[in-house]
């Protein structure tokens, strides 16, 4: 038999081989009884045992998701706790138990009127359809004591095949004992993604149909590098597979060949994630998103516990920087307590320092007294950021409120400490009016991301244009060397926390361009340090200069295949 | 009694002064009788021929708005004419009246367990129940037969206020009888302002709240030009407002004080608009969208009728040049024969030209065809140019799309001939790419809404943001200037077709820039056009550079002070 290898993206530069368990929730009745048979009050009961265990087995992932997710969206899970209180929908249930139907197939009755009403009126409300048929199915799970996947306890050399896994999903794998996962849907900067990274599990996702034809407990290969799901692999590739990585963590801080200095650092996404970076060798955090300590909560986090979180991150790298960004919150990440509508596109809408400087503007206050203190109290060299900026006018904004937060903290005689500041490369605007952002900041991290997805008007999160959201777009790549050249010009450092920054293909690319700093997913570092001290300064800009000329985004992947 | 000016956002250079008349639905309810008294099979007859009224009268509206507004969102009414159809609502009203309610205060009564439970769910279920309002008090003011503003039949000297007017209001306006309109909401860019522009009369609209104060009855003046509207006018005002424009039309084309030519051209919505353009002064037609010819219908319009459409707007311009813009849609205009997704941020999505090369590219070729046909048969000059290009490849493939349909027209031995061919700059990256386009292709067309969004990544369409959405933003005038320099460099001709185009005030700026063309609504070519030709050339550059050099949109706003 020989192995078959089927394409996807890998998200980790790990490989994995092992033994396919499927994630698969589909629960199948039994045929019902007469409904003469049917005892209505024990169907009663049992449906209303189902709510309950339902709520329960909701809240606690809710909660698992805040805890160890950090700032994923467990707000989906809200949403279907509401739809569990809706009375249109459990009376209909209940009704269909009073016609004479068992409690499992008068849940698929009662809710069939809600779906298809949601799926006719179409677009967003069919959405919802979706978030109907997942609490549809999780009630009939537990009314027929279906068996549950416990992704938390698989054996130990599951490679685990799913059309997708939501963020609570990824979020109970145990790296110890799953060997790698891939998934029909989703792409590199999808959360299992992100998650998978910052874990260390091999990877790939994307891989389209074609996965959902492997059989359970066929033998297969994830391969994170080449972004491969290889069926009955080979005794070699097996064997590769197994082997792991053999790239050399490196603690100390890398130069180039010719002997430039190039900080690497992590992207963090709770304080958890520390101690990882730490082992993997980062220098410093190049980005510390503070939405975890926001999200999932009903009331704001105060001062108090956001200094104790500042001050441990500062504390964990005491001869480094650690890079704070602001509360990064918009019309798609609904939060109880602030005030947030939807939006017709969120993307374009009320995001970032827009909200700080406008409705969530006591947060801001409070999360900056919280940093001027952490200055002044943690080891490590504290760095702020604002994200989403356009204009010069946020910029200066912001600077008025620390100067306030500066003098009040002063006038209580509080210690304190302005940070370094500076902004997230995210928009267009930033980058043409990056010189101006420059002489009133001391650096730039760039955001490739969003930049990509503003840059390319492409949303990332839409695979109908992820063709053109691509960083190696030529017109990504003008828009980063527009702004290192209009940072360096106002005598500010220039980062890169994006996604790009961790890809060890684009790391020669990336330091001809000029970036000071790279900030990455911690499973990345040690490859990204590998090649940074093999590479030569002068030919790394030659490169750049060369795919700065280019038309297309193949023209630039080829450049990079034939560099290697 | 001294005048009272509210501020607003004036979207015509014209004023009116008249008399104050409210458009305003909402609809008083009798006291119900006792239910006793009430028949309840006359009480059904009653709703259902209410509802019979109130289908015709949105399918009559849904009609009207398709021809006469054209491009605009004649779908608002399906989605009515939906909720019309829906049983569970017509049910609640039913059972209402069953329990001895009048149909009018049943109708009250059934739709408010739907109008409730949309608003519950929030966010984008909450918009449904406005439409759920919408639909409700149509036919409370049919059944209980309360008189409704007949927009097309008001009397002469009438000056219409409203909190916000639908596209298929403004469509019924007579620019003879209406004297001028006033908004509360909307913005420069809403389909009411474009339309007042379109048709030529004064309008301010975003006035706010205060608007709502002013009394029926009063006199009012109406000043697009300032963006006010002035309550009980002193005598010089209304005198000054009466007395209109003394622009003159200017048919021939024009030259700046020291003799550079620059073309004048109108943007064009349908082709009812021709003569209005030619009326006005148009040297061109600069943008001529297509949308008209593919909305409001069941099937697509074939080769022949697009032909027509193309002659006709050919012929009209016989010494001039026609720039046509293919099909620009998304998911957030439906066609019912076109399969769109709704997607959740559609600016960041599927549109125009992705449409044009991926779904939708049977209509792209048909619409190619009928245009290199159109080329050969009219008097004109033919161009055509893409929306939303982002990258290199789509020009390439549009280009071979044009080269097959050429070769087949060959072999068919139709007449035919290839026009200019040039892209919309509305994304960044079409900016950064400038150059590498130009060198493929004859012109390029500034679409300064869609370039202004994407650049500050701020909706057009999101009030929350509008601050951020200012084509005056220096970021923005450095997208054009970088645009100009790669359109000349590749030899290429540029020109601007967005709303920032026809603003009299920014004339001498864009000129300086080095457009080469201005296209903009009919009604403000008579004063750009006279603002040309005393602008020197060396001077507007002069101005364009200390711009460019500006750090906000207030520094620019104020130098545009300055320079009149």
């Amino acid at each position: 038999m020989s192995e078959r290898r089927l394409e996807g993206i890998g998200v980790t530069p790990l490989s994995g081989v092992g033994t396919v368990i499927w994630y698969d929730q589909e629960v199948e009745l039994p045929e019902p009884p007469a409904s003469e048979n049917v005892d209505a009050d024990a169907e009663h009961d049992r449906f209303s045992n189902a709510l309950g265990t339902a709520r329960e087995e909701l809240q606690a992932e809710r909660d698992r998701t805040a805890e160890e997710v950090g700032e994923e969206e467990a707000e989906i899970f809200d949403a279907h706790l509401q739809f569990l209180n809706d009375p249109q929908i459990t009376g209909a249930v209940e009704d269909a138990i009073d016609e004479g139907l068992p409690a499992d197939h008068a849940i698929q009755e009662g809710f069939k009127g809600a779906i298809e009403q949601m799926e006719a009126a179409g677009g967003r409300m069919a959405e919802r359809a979706d978030d109907l048929r997942d609490i549809r199915d999780r009630l009939l799970r537990i009314a027929t004591d279906a068996e549950r996947l416990d992704l938390s306890a698989l054996p130990e050399g599951t490679i685990l095949l799913a059309e997708m896994l939501t963020p609570s999903d990824t979020a109970q794998l145990d790296p110890e004992r799953v060997a790698g996962f891939a998934t029909a849907k989703g792409g590199r900067t999808s959360h299992a993604a992100i998650f998978a990274r910052s874990i260390g599990i091999p990877a790939v996702v994307g891989v389209g149909e074609q996965l959902l034809e492997i059989e359970a407990d066929a033998e297969v290969a994830v391969d994170g590098e080449a972004g491969e799901v290889i069926v009955d692999p080979s005794e070699e590739t097996r064997e590769r597979a197994a082997e792991g990585r053999d790239v050399e963590i490196r603690t100390e801080r890398v130069e180039t060949a010719d002997g430039e200095p190039v900080e690497v650092a992590a992207n963090i996404g709770t304080a958890a994630e520390l101690e990882g970076a730490v082992a993997q060798g980062a220098d410093a955090v190049g980005l510390f998103r503070t939405e975890f300590l926001f999200l999932d909560r009903e009331t704001p986090p105060d001062e108090a516990e956001q200094l104790d979180t500042y001050v441990e991150a500062l504390d964990a790298f005491p001869e480094g920087r650690v890079v704070v960004r602001t509360l990064d919150v918009g019309g798609d990440k609904p939060i109880p307590y602030i005030d947030a509508e939807e939006e017709e596109n969120p993307f374009l809408g009320t995001r970032g320092i827009r909200r700080s400087l406008g409705p969530d503007a006591e947060l801001f206050r409070t999360q900056l007294r919280a940093l001027l203190r952490a200055g002044a109290e943690g080891e490590g060299d504290l760095a702020v950021m604002f994200p989403m900026v356009a204009t010069v006018e946020e910029v200066e904004q912001s600077l008025d409120v620390i100067e306030d937060v500066r003098a009040e903290l002063d006038n209580e005689d509080v210690d304190h400490e302005v940070p370094e500041l500076g902004v997230m490369i995210e928009t267009p605007a930033a980058v043409f009016m990056g010189e101006q952002l420059a002489e009133r900041l001391d650096f730039f991290s760039i955001g490739t991301n969003d930049l990509t997805q503003y840059v390319m008007a492409a949303s990332r999160q839409n695979e109908a244009v992820s063709h053109l959201h691509n960083p190696r777009d030529p017109a990504v790549l003008r828009a980063i060397d527009q702004a290192v050249d209009a940072a360096h010009a106002g005598d500010a450092w220039i980062g890169m926390c994006g996604e790009m920054a961790g890809d060890p293909e684009l790391t020669e690319l990336l330091l001809g361009l000029g970036l000071d700093e790279l900030s990455m997913s911690a499973v990345t570092i040690p490859d990204v340090k590998a090649n940074i001290v093999d590479i030569d300064t002068e030919g790394a800009r030659e490169f750049a200069e060369q795919a700065l000329a280019a038309s297309t985004k193949d023209q630039v992947t080829q450049m990079l295949t034939d560099n290697t």
